[in-house]
């Protein structure tokens, strides 16, 4: 919730672009928050934009594992 | 694992387009089959195509509640 009133603060507050990133199973927390946000309360001032999905790879080493990304543009209408 | 391999199964039969949708805490799973597909398993033979997002309304009665969903569209090159 509190990513959701991060993105309607920085709408509030001028901005003309918010985007949320993700990594592994915050993946879809991110989804989450982009539909909150345009679904119940910017309905009528903001919309969806780009959407990417991507792979990163993090650790070093024997560690090494690859987690997969988000990156979704929500824009002011 | 075998969503990635129900995908690359597709594409091997001749499939030109292979939609993978989730809804709520799969969405990460649904990314990360997508990421395996095109970059491990075809990486030379299938690209990303659209990806929507959205809200779904599940139950009935008092137990509505809005479930997030995602549709990844993996394309043959």
């Amino acid at each position: 919730m509190s990513y959701v009133l991060a993105c309607v603060m920085q709408f509030s507050q001028g901005v003309n672009e918010v985007k949320v990133v993700a990594r592994g199973r915050a993946i879809s927390k991110a989804v989450d928050v982009v539909e909150i946000v345009r679904q119940r309360f910017m309905p009528d001032s903001v919309k969806l934009g780009e959407i990417k999905i991507g792979t990163e790879t993090i650790g070093s080493g024997d560690d090494q594992r690859n987690v997969s990304t988000i990156e979704i543009q929500l824009l002011r209408v």
